[in-house]
């Protein structure tokens, strides 16, 4: 049995008593952690000590790079374009990645996503995708890779290899209640983006009602801590800060955030949607070396529509099948003649998930068609009787549970009430 | 499968955010952790939350009640006269068990000492006692309530049925970084004080460099904590704050402090030993009902020694064996005239450690004979060459590893030098 370089109890005692790790301590913990020297009760001991206690910048930085080290690191050097990435930190009806990826791809550069499913009230971009018929998720390296090269933008699940201390650091906070903690989730989200090789990164993170971070100052401390650790590992990286007080678009769901996405992708689909869309795109051509690229233009004339059949077929998804319909629908309309003053992202978020859009525990599936879609946003006058959104299930004895979680999560007030729409994109953090 | 009340994430939740958990919740958690639904990860970050966040009055009540309920509890109500207990949180040199039990149980009253083995630089009762020749810890029931009503007094280790949860809960927090919190240690020796079914407890809180909790604020908040849940339990509990930065007596190991055990009960012995069992069997007759007892007498007229003789045998030990002594000795001298102004309790402690009167790890054994014998106390004039202390041990390459742990830990000022000994019982609390 080899010697081990420090104890694990007294790397939790010095956090626990408010101290810092020095690198070499944090080195060992993780490669200690990931050969399972270290148990999964004293990594969460530390991680709640990490967590009412924080770290400093060297000690989240040094986390990073030795959840990188766990594993694998990819490498684009052999592409002839080159990549940019975008990480948001999930919201409700947060489907953007789907528009964006073969619209910034339209431009002639590598967009390598690798995306998630969804666990708990927000939606996953994996599990959206695969409510197109035939669309797969699992690549292979060269197919990825050829993909890359061949159309440019490529939404597909990520390997086991990389950064596996994050993967079992990741599944243990979720189940010790340690998740919302900054140093955590900025560590988590770019040991991956770091280790994946991209060489630009464009960050949406997210606060309000929906987000991970309700509170707008812990987000953008989550984003700067994140542009930082970026940086120092060579990655070209923005960050906008975006509200997520109100659901993102008009759908909630799977098949239906889909199909906005599409909507986006003809030149349509609602203005939340396509500014958001639009500002990402901009911000990674930019980090590309295209920071004059006409973006709304490749979505008015068809561009952006192409990389996406092109995508979409590559990966085994007819682009013209159908899209699951659900078969019970229940409508919800306005009680009153009045102004939509309240829409709030997370109830919603839990009633799609109620529906059956998301997954309670990891292995559940998901039902491709349930969901919500709106008919009004906050701001929106509105008559009554007039449908206010409508809830989409397999089986009608959902509705129930998700009507519960929409009390009190929208609200007609008398007409001339003032109100005001906040902006979508709080801030740009570089 | 049942359905469980409460979802283990929800209450770590409620701690992390400084929430208090409230009686039902704090009773499925300690079920459900004892029955292994709760896993240990989730205990360890709770644990982890009520060492940085606290636990209020009642939430410590209902932990002590909790694991209570988690096993058995004993009942004295069979025995012919009162029961009355005491529990040290543990220090250096502290060897009072061994003549307090007698004494006090030379009075007529039962005294059940149920003990444990030490860990680290603090010894166990049961370790001292093991070194008298065929003496033994394990008792049947039936031996410890025959003992109990013929000898009065037993020590004993305590049966697997007592609290299990705390057994569960201690050995996680070891091993986890949280051993040193008020509400978890008040609740670990309350639930298995209160479940033994004594009707009068006596606390020994240290404070200082040899104890558990070094700072005094933080041992009267535990005195305090402790004292309340025992009155709440219906145990007429009372506490002495006492000064643990040095060493308690002149000796610290196992042999050499039964030893000095001996010497007490034959009316002799350092002042201090004998200044806190009198205290302390003076607390525990009061609670028994027996406020005017002369316990000094008991000392000096050979009750105190005929009771532990009888305890002794009664357990399989031979009360006038010789007691292992060391192979190798190394004598430590004064190198100047003048006073002894230092001998601070928590380097000594590791020293006897580390010369093998102690255990790193659960399953080593100790060696009996090895610690260390004072030849001088704090505020005595020594002159230059004159012996200081001997360091005994089995094998003489320990002693390099014990002497490092001394350097800086006793000091020889010079002559004349002003110096003011601590009282060693700070205060009671009741």
């Amino acid at each position: 049995m080899a010697i081990e370089k420090f104890d694990a109890v007294d790397l939790i005692h010095t956090k626990r008593d408010k101290g810092a790790l020095g690198t070499e301590q944090i080195n060992w913990l993780v490669d200690a952690y990931t050969r399972g020297y270290v148990g999964d009760e004293q990594m969460a001991a530390m991680t709640m000590a990490i967590f009412l206690n924080g770290m400093g910048r060297q000690e989240i930085r040094d986390l990073t790079l030795a959840m990188i080290a766990s594993g694998e690191r990819m490498n684009f050097d052999s592409l002839s374009k080159p990549t940019t990435d975008k990480h948001s930190t999930g919201g409700v009806g947060d489907k953007i990645t789907l528009p964006l990826a073969p619209l910034v791809a339209s431009f002639g550069v590598a967009v390598p996503q690798l995306s998630g499913r969804g666990l708990g009230h927000t939606g996953g971009t994996l599990d959206k995708l695969e409510s197109i018929p035939g669309w797969r998720a699992d690549l292979s390296n060269e197919e990825f890779f050829a993909q890359l090269e061949d159309v440019g933008s490529v939404i597909c699940a990520a390997g086991a290899g990389l950064a596996p201390a994050d993967k079992k650091l990741y599944a243990l906070r979720d189940i010790t209640g340690t998740v919302e903690a900054i140093p955590l989730i900025a560590s988590s989200i770019m040991s991956k983006k770091i280790a994946e090789g991209t060489a630009a990164l464009v960050l949406d993170v997210k606060f309000g009602s929906g987000a991970f971070l309700k509170d707008p100052a812990r987000s953008r401390e989550l984003a700067e801590t994140m542009v930082a650790l970026g940086k120092d590992a060579g990655v070209a990286t923005v960050a906008l800060l975006t509200n997520m007080n109100v659901p993102l678009g008009l759908t909630i769901g799977n098949a239906n955030e889909v199909r906005e996405s599409v909507e986006v992708l003809a030149g349509g689909g609602p203005a939340d949607v396509v500014e958001l869309t639009v500002a990402l795109a901009r911000e990674m051509l930019a980090l590309a070396g295209q920071p004059d690229a006409d973006v709304e233009a490749a979505l008015k004339d068809g561009r952006a529509m192409d990389t996406w059949r092109a995508m979409i077929s590559a990966q085994g998804g007819d682009p013209d099948a159908a899209l699951p319909v659900a078969r019970e629908q229940h409508v919800v309309t306005a009680d009153r003649d009045g102004i939509l003053v309240q829409q709030e992202a997370l109830p919603f978020g839990v009633a799609a998930w109620r529906l059956g859009a998301g997954r309670a525990r990891k292995q559940d599936p998901v039902q491709h068609a349930a969901g919500i879609d709106l008919h009004a946003k906050p701001g929106d006058t509105v008559t009554k009787g007039q449908p206010l959104f409508t809830l989409s299930a397999d089986e009608p004895e959902r509705f129930e549970r998700a009507l519960e979680s929409l009390e009190g999560a929208y609200e007609v007030a008398e007409p001339g009430t003032p109100f005001e729409v906040q902006p979508l994109i709080a801030d740009r953090i570089s």
